[in-house]
């Protein structure tokens, strides 16, 4: 299976129907059942401790998933998270994050998979998290 | 077990330690092992279709839990999150939310619980999450 | 919204589609939204040390909450768990265990709830899990 | 990071601690942070339509996640699950199947990793779960 949108697709898409995101979010890859997704990291993520918040690490595997999944079933803004567990293991340094997300299964209801999340300079992962994501039907 | 912090010394350590995030939260209630947190909604937490975004739950129900869980313990700034199972059940409407957060396992070490997220004008509640909070040793 | 089914039509139900748990678990109520379920403790739920076994857990939550849906939509067979995040905060003592279920959220495709487990003689629940069933299409 | 038991000193351990798991339970492979465990499916694990139950996919997704981090840590009896958030994604055949646990954390008191299940004859993957053990002090 390959994806419907290009990164340049997905990207436009994301600014049309999340104008408040675009700025922070930067879609590194996209390939078949999978996302590479950047977030540049500034003051508002940071808690005390100069590390990234949670609702951050949230936003950033959420959106990472969003996009694994558009990018194969195309243009779909009513997509929505259903549920997500979220694993945080290291405390990321103040430095920008990527997630990877894999589809590890897209039906015609639900979307199922998972983001790994890491910070700049650290190797081991600092979050994970599984995602379940409703499609709306056609 | 009785608290060991009121409204106002928790209120006063959230602003002292997280002084990005108080103008949002409030603190309504504290009991034994258990607190009510509304979140005031404005523009930074909506998203297309007018509605609250997954993030800004998710750090409603992250901030009710750590303030029910530091209510019990006392000022712990470094107590974190460890991990979040959340699902989202219906639409929260363009309105303020409350969150309602039960510790059901304090232990010296970890802290388990949950939290039941409303949204003002629905008796339905919106989402649902399992939390634990890791404690840091004395 | 009141259930559908009663603790015998259950009971009746579930031998039928289930011949090899109803021994072990009995519904002691059904009521709107919510079921309280027993699971007999015998040899083959315990693990070294004398304590129940997780997955003797895990299906104690998902039995439970499998009852709670059925008894409000009525005989379906083929619902199904989709996800389940359970954390488990005690150690449960050898003796018997009960779980209280409640629905959450009914939709027309998903059943969105929560089940606390207990053990005969302790107070404090010993596990939590949230859980996610899919309703099919009639 | 090198694992500090074989297969065979992780099977013998099993069996001294578990006596009653390890007649279904074969450790395939053991790597740094990673095995590989195969559960071989019989009448007890079946639920009507054919298919594995729930509670003994959670069971193989828990061992294997156990001799995962066991090989890491030395032999540990008391190490135990404290979280497990899984997802089911496909119906399993009436076939055996099997585990590839992934550790992403190693600190002094929590694992936490993944777990991918997998039915024979099936390429996509069945389930995947988040799982977290508490590892007890020296």
């Amino acid at each position: 299976m390959q994806p419907k949108m290009s990164i340049s697709e997905v990207t436009v898409f994301l600014r049309q129907v999340f104008p408040q995101i675009d700025d922070s979010f930067e879609v590194l890859e996209i390939g078949p059942m999978r996302a590479k997704v950047k977030m540049l990291i500034d003051h508002q993520h940071i808690r005390p401790g100069g590390t990234v918040s949670g609702p951050s690490m949230f936003a950033l595997a959420d959106v990472a998933y969003y996009i694994a999944t558009l990018a194969m079933i195309g243009p779909e803004a009513l997509t929505v998270t259903t549920s997500c567990a979220i694993d945080f293991m290291r405390k990321p340094a103040h430095a920008d994050m990527w997630a990877e997300a894999r589809v590890l299964k897209l039906g015609k209801v639900l979307s199922v998979g998972d983001v790994t999340l890491y910070s700049e300079g650290q190797e081991a992962p600092v979050a994970h998290a599984n995602l379940t994501y409703s499609i709306p039907p056609k």
